[in-house]
This record gives C-alpha cells, structure tokens and sequence, in this order.
C-alpha cells in the first residue's frame, strides 16, 4: 500500500475535534481567513528519555493531501444542526491549499523544537490540529520507545510483536511502522508487514506443541516444514527437556546442511535459562543456534540481562514497545505563532501561568551543529536569520540563562537546518524516502547522539538554545502582553 | 457505519501474528484440522480495579465473519516463499465455520473467567487469536478506565477528549466506543461520533480566542453564532479576567431567554479555579451556569477534586482515559482448553512454573449468583454441568481453597449463565444490542456491584470459584502431566 490514508475506507476530514469545526465555521462567518503559521512542538520526552525520534510524517502528509469533505460528511454535519447551509457549501470544495515545512522523519529532536510547521488559512490550519497530533504524537512516541529498545540491545535484534497487546487494529499498524523507523528488524504483525514492506516474522505458540501427542513431535513436523527457520519454542511443558528435544532436530538439521536454526524461551527466568540453554547448545556444538527470548521486555531489563551477560541474540517485544508503555502517549501541541496583516507576518505569542507553556513566537527553524563524530547542539532561530557559532545563545523559557555549549572541534564544525519544505501550495515538493532508508537515517543520527544523552534513566540534557533575535521577541511580546 | 470491518479498505485476514499462519500451514500438511475449543480470560485486571467492563464483541464479531482471504494476500503470502501452494488454494476458500459462545458487552466480569469461547477447526480457531485479543484487550481496557473515571465523577457528567493523544487513527476511534459504553455522555472525535452514532461536543481552543482582537470579541462572536451552546474557554489570558467577560455574555443571553451555557478551565489550580468562578457566576446571579474543566485529568484526580467540593459539573478527559493510562494494555490470553477426539471433546490443560498461568481446561461458562440489590458471587463450571447455591466452590489457583462466598439474602437469589451463543457455524445468531443499550447496561451491570468492589485504589476482590467437577478435573490434567 503506497498511501496509508487508503487504509481507511473512509474520508478522513472528519477525524477532528469538534471545536475545530465549531470553530471554523466562526471563522468562515466572521471572514476570518487570515493566513496564519502554527507549529508543533513537544513540550518533554517521554519515558525520561534523552531525545525523540520524529516519524509519522508520510502518513500525515497523504492525509492531508488526500483531505475533502464528501456528500456524506456533508449530510452528516447537516444533521447536527449548528452548521449552517453557507458553510457546508464552503466545505463541499475544501482542499489544504498551505504550505508544510517538517523535519525528516528518523530525525532526532528535542523539546520546545517547531518540529513541523503549517502555512495556510486559518481555517485548513486549525482543522488539521487533531490529524497532526494524533499522528505524529503516536508514530513518535513509539519510534522513540523502540529506539531506546533498540539501543538497550547492543547490537542484538528486536522484533515488534505487539499486535495482540495494541490499541485496536491501527493502534498495531501504525505502531509496526514506527517500531521499523525506531530500530526494529521485523515484525510479527502481517497486514502490517504488507503495508510497509517490512519483513515477517514468527516461530511458533505453545498450542503448536499441544497440538501434537508429544514435543518431539511438534518439533520435527515444524522442522520437516520450515527447515530453513526453525526456531523452536522450548518452554511448553519444561525447559531442560525442551531444549534436548531441540538438539535432536539440530542434530538432523545440521547433516542436511542447515545451520539457521534456533530457539525460543517465552517464560521463566531468562538470564538463568538462556545461560543453561546457552551451554546446553555450545556443548552439543551448536554454538551457531540462536536464542530468542519474550515476555514483557522492555529497555530496562533488557540492559539488565545484558550486564548480566545473557546469551541472547534475539529480543521480541510487544507490549511495551507498541504502547510505549509508561507513557502512551507524547504532549506535542500545535500552536500559532503568526498571522498575515496586510501582507505581512506578524509574531503571535501564546501566554500561560506556567512559564514552560509561553509559545515561542513567529515562523522558526532549528540549526543544528554537528561535527563528523557527534551533535553539539540546537539553535531555535527566526527562519532566514543568519547565525554563527560564536553567537550567544539563551535557553527557552529562562530567558536569563546562557546555554552550555560544546565547542569542542571547533575547526570541522557544521551546521544544518532541520526544517524542509514538505507541500507548497497544496502541492507536494518532497520525495518520501523509502521505511527502509529512515530505518537506516534514525540510525546514522543516534550514531552522532553521543552515549550520555542515550542513557536510559537519567540522561545528559542535549543543549537546545534560541538566537538572541528570538528571545528579544519573546520578551517584547511578553512585555506587550503584561502592559494590556 | 453499521459494520466496523468496512471502516478499513482492506480484508483483515492478514491481521495476525506471522506464527499463526506458519502454524496453521502445519496443521494443513499434518492433516491436524480437529475441532478445538480455545477461550480468552483475563489474568488480572488494569489499573489494580476491582472489575472489568467486557467490551469490543460485535466490531469483533463483524470482522470475523467477514473475513476471507483475497487474491491481494493470497500474492502476498506466495511473494514470502514459505507457504505452498495447496495451502493458499486451501486459504481461497477461508471462511469462518465455527461457533463463538460470549458474554454482552457492558457485563462485568473478573480475571481467569472465561468471558469468550470458540468452538471451531483447529486452522480457524487458531488464526483468530490475534485479532480477538487486540480488539477485545483494548477495548475492555477503555471501558473499564470510562467506568472507573464515571464512578470518581459521582454523576456528573464524563466527555471523552482523547482524539490528539490517542494511539494512531483507530486508536481513537475504537476508544470512543468503548469511552461510550463505559459510561463517557459524548466525544470530542466527530468521525468516531458518526460511525457509533454519539453525540460530538466541544467549546473553543485557545487559538480562537486569540484569533480577535480582545478575548470579549472572541466570546461575543462565538455566542452569537452558537447561543445554545456557548461553553466559554476563559484561560487564555487570565481566568480572573476571563469570568468577567464570559458573565457579559451570559447576561446578553439571559435576556434572550437561554440559560445553556457555561464557562471551561484548561489550566492552572482546578479547585482554586472553579470555586473562584463558581463564586463570581453566583454574585452575578447564573447560578446555572456550567463549569468544565479540563487538563490531564483521571479517576483520582477527579476524586481529589469532588472530594474537596470543587464545584464542577463537567469533566473533559482525554490522554488518560483513550490510552488506559497507566496500563496502556490488558493482559487477555486465549488457550485452547479442549479438542474432539472420536466425536467427542477431551479436556486440554496448559501447565506453566507460574502456577497462576496454568489453564483451566475445558468447555466452562460463568454462573452469576445475584439478587435484586446486588451481584453475589461467581462460579466458573464446566458447561452443562448443574450448580447450587449450597454446593461448595473452589479457589480457581489454589485449589485446596474454598472462596469466601457472600451468602446473604438467600431466599431472593438468582443465578445466571453468562456466556451467550453469538456466531452457530458461522451463523450471527445474536442481535447486537444498540451502543446506547449497552451504554445503559453497564450502567445498571454496575449499579449492582457493590461500592466496595468499585473503590479507585485497593478494592474488595468479588469472589470468583469453580465448581468441584472443574477443580478435580484440574487435578487430574495436573496430575497425569506430572507423572509423564
């Protein structure tokens, strides 16, 4: 499937809070259309993580594009009685005619960064807030959460295999697709593996090994059939014996010629049973058989098995990585910050009581500065200032504050933008890269996150600071706003 | 949309774990296709509550009986290598034959009950389990949160906001459903309220009062277009500011003769917040005025605040309630418990070290002991097997336990099985109650369980036996596999 929004049998312009389409109707009728610029940022990172890793980009994006209201909806907000005939009329023709700047997906970034920005009227801009966050909160979210998976396992493969445990049948879907960009090799889920080329995978369930009169058995039927993928699930009844009925079938194997074989341990502790099978296997030479291990893992114990030397070289993980558990769910907000008068962009600031909700104001980018070996850190800038490294630059909402910076190599410093323009005037102007290529991009970038800031508790903070432009900004607007 | 399979463009059968089609190609070429019985329970329920709200049977049930396997996946699945071609012929003609036994959504039911069953082929019952465990883990996971945030919510009224921080589309979707049948009065996810026929609400976003030039324009231009609905959002700038101009408004309303409406609180201290409003609309005599509140808000908070008098009338939840936060997942399991040999059907037992995991084997239904005030106890038994209210009932794990039963008002009790035939050899041969019907159901269902089993933290545990018969038929299964 090429377009994710054709999943759903159904328009999409629907899938919206309410209030937006309250709301828009106000502004139809009270001829506010102004041309207005909102982004999106995330207000923390989830799970006490060091970074988030952006993705759902695609599949937003050919919603959007794909976004009418058809005769149905139509009848359907009729029916509500507070739409008026004028309005509907206005909506029948509605297309999303503005402009869509976004970081990459499998981009690493951080909070308080415009992460994704819209350029549009204000009625498309406000109707697409709940679309954008629901999106790119989950795909993010869960990218994220596999990414710290991922990284826990030191090299070691990750398998999603969540689809029983995820939140309804798009919950599993969507989350496949973000575990594949996070680090993931494969998944369990099959519509999901269809939909975004990504490889199947699966060995067998313990009503496999009940089926047959005994485990032997189940072992060489499964065997006879999949000879090249036996991974045979050993704790049905008892491990010990388990796993000498899987060297049996090794045994077999091995004189055809077959070395892809392995097992799996769903229960029990595994640091003790993978270090028996371990030596159960090397002592009956195969030290070639691989050795899978489930049940309710996550990056914590999957560093503790780890430091504890577990011999194991697969990890599935399913519900916690598909829900992003203790999380399930990321605070991105999509705000205004600037609105067309007279031709002109002016700053919107949003104020709060509490200072880490004030919105940073007008139309931004985020310039990264890297070297060949790592990330040093993040501006937040007004989008066309021009910025050089030995600038000064202020934190966020402490506007007081300096922010510490790594100057270190200071000769081979580089610099990017992270924001790239996605959609122009309703028409796409970016080629979508392959899951495959971001799969391999979210790597290369935490390859340059050095291992301080990947720490799964209690990680280094990543320096993100704002131009000296911006925060003058912010504190006229501020200003301003305390005097009325 | 009456049939929630249509909501996806593409034919579910895929939606399954890899192994289930490896296996069920097994079972295919070893010629196993015998009648088995598998039943779903749930080990523990979320959240640490005292009950679970059985939610998600006729979305399940719809797509079961429409699945097939199309030409699309039958390329699919050939593209992989691994399946033959015998088997996909045989998959051409897939179709669901079985008989699925279930108790109503709305009812309340307890771990280890056998809330669902499936009687069926072995190749059927088997590729079934991914999907009846997504969809019902994930929609009893949200109505249980609904039914418990209702609860904290002593009668006023729950709306269910979830839509930006929902797991992906479905995600969403899915939970407004069962946030419905949980007890939520109406959703913010307008696609989600016209598939289920619930009623859409929602106010204004800060963004609209930003949108003019004051936040009393921004008040009167909403009221005028929607007098009858005019729910103020009056934190924007600063809430002290804000009840004073959402009170001019009422006044020019008043005048008018309407009395519906109200003011929302997005942010800051909700109990400092809403007494302070509460006070200010009582001086100005709208002692009718409503008050929302909103942010980050579950069942102990909403306690907390009632508990403390804040004067709230209604409550909007989102993240928390749509993502089962803190659980995110429930932990359903779906065993085979019995197969047919010779025509008739034998008992199937899963053992495990985890004495908990052990299965009960065989076909059971729930009995329900309840009088006219309250429900009683429960007793899980073999099918067809004959119970009385004297007989004496068995801890379903420690089995030389007897459950403490609630024996009171013995003349008046009923009893009532709860498990229903829904699907005879693939036949629908139940009448899907409406949403609203189940709506009111659970809340009649939990009217008669008892306060102390609905307690938010450390709640009684309702007594859940089995039968004599099951317990020594558990024995037995124990024993027989501990001499092999």
């Amino acid at each position: 499937m090429k377009n994710y929004s054709k999943l759903y049998n159904t328009n999409l312009f629907l899938l919206t809070d309410f209030y937006e389409l309250t709301m828009i109707q106000g502004y139809f009728y009270h001829n506010i259309n102004t041309e207005v610029v909102f982004d999106l940022n995330f207000r923390k990172t989830p799970f006490g993580s060091g970074f988030i890793v952006f993705a759902g980009l695609q599949p937003l994006i050919e919603i959007i594009l794909n976004l009418k209201v058809d005769k149905e909806d139509i009848e359907y907000l009729s029916s509500l009685g507070l739409f008026k005939k004028e309005f509907l009329d206005y909506l029948r023709n509605f297309k999303f005619t503005g402009s869509i700047y976004s970081v990459e997906e499998g981009e690493i970034v951080f909070p308080k960064e415009p992460v994704l920005r819209v350029h549009a009227p204000i009625i498309q801009a406000q109707v697409l807030e709940s679309i954008i966050l629901n999106i790119i909160n989950f795909q993010s979210l869960i990218a994220t959460k596999t990414a710290r998976i991922v990284e826990s396992a030191k090299g070691r493969t990750v398998l999603e295999f969540g689809l029983r445990r995820a939140q309804g049948i798009d919950g599993s879907i969507s989350a496949t697709r973000a575990a594949f960009i996070g680090g993931a090799a494969a998944t369990s889920n099959v519509l999901a593996a269809k939909i975004f080329d990504i490889s199947p995978k699966g060995t067998m369930a313990h009503s496999w090994v009940m089926s047959f009169s005994s485990e032997y058995e189940s072992f060489e039927k499964f065997a006879e059939l999949y000879p090249e993928n036996t991974i045979l699930l050993i704790d049905t009844y008892n491990t010990k014996n388990g796993i000498k009925n899987a060297i049996k079938i090794f045994k077999k194997l091995k004189k055809k010629g077959i070395k892809n074989f392995g097992v799996r341990i769903d229960s029990g502790d595994l640091e003790t049973l993978s270090k028996f099978v371990r030596k159960e296997l090397d002592s009956a030479g195969f030290k070639e058989a691989k050795i899978v291990v489930s049940n309710e893992l996550d990056e914590y114990i999957i560093e503790q098995l780890l430091n504890r030397n577990a011999p194991i070289d697969i990890f599935g993980v399913g519900t916690k990585l598909v829900t992003g558990h203790p999380d399930a769910s990321l605070g991105g907000v999509y705000k205004i910050v600037a609105k067309k008068i007279k031709d002109k962009f002016v700053p919107v600031i949003k104020i709060s009581d509490t200072p880490q909700k004030i919105s940073l104001p007008y139309i931004k980018n985020i310039l990264r500065f890297f070297t060949e070996e790592r990330m040093l850190f993040d501006v937040i800038l007004i989008e066309e200032e021009k910025i050089g490294i030995n600038d000064t630059f202020f934190e966020p909402d402490f506007l007081y504050l300096l922010i510490s910076l790594n100057r270190q190599n200071f000769k081979t410093v580089k610099k990017k933008l992270l924001l790239k323009p996605i959609v122009k005037n309703g028409k796409l102007v970016y080629n979508f890269p392959t899951i495959e290529e971001i799969r391999e991009k979210t790597k290369q970038n935490l390859s340059l996150l050095p291992a301080e800031y990947k720490r799964l508790i209690n990680p280094h903070i990543y320096s993100v600071g704002i131009s000296k432009k911006l925060k003058r900004l912010k504190e006229k607007l501020v200003k301003q706003f305390l005097k009325k």
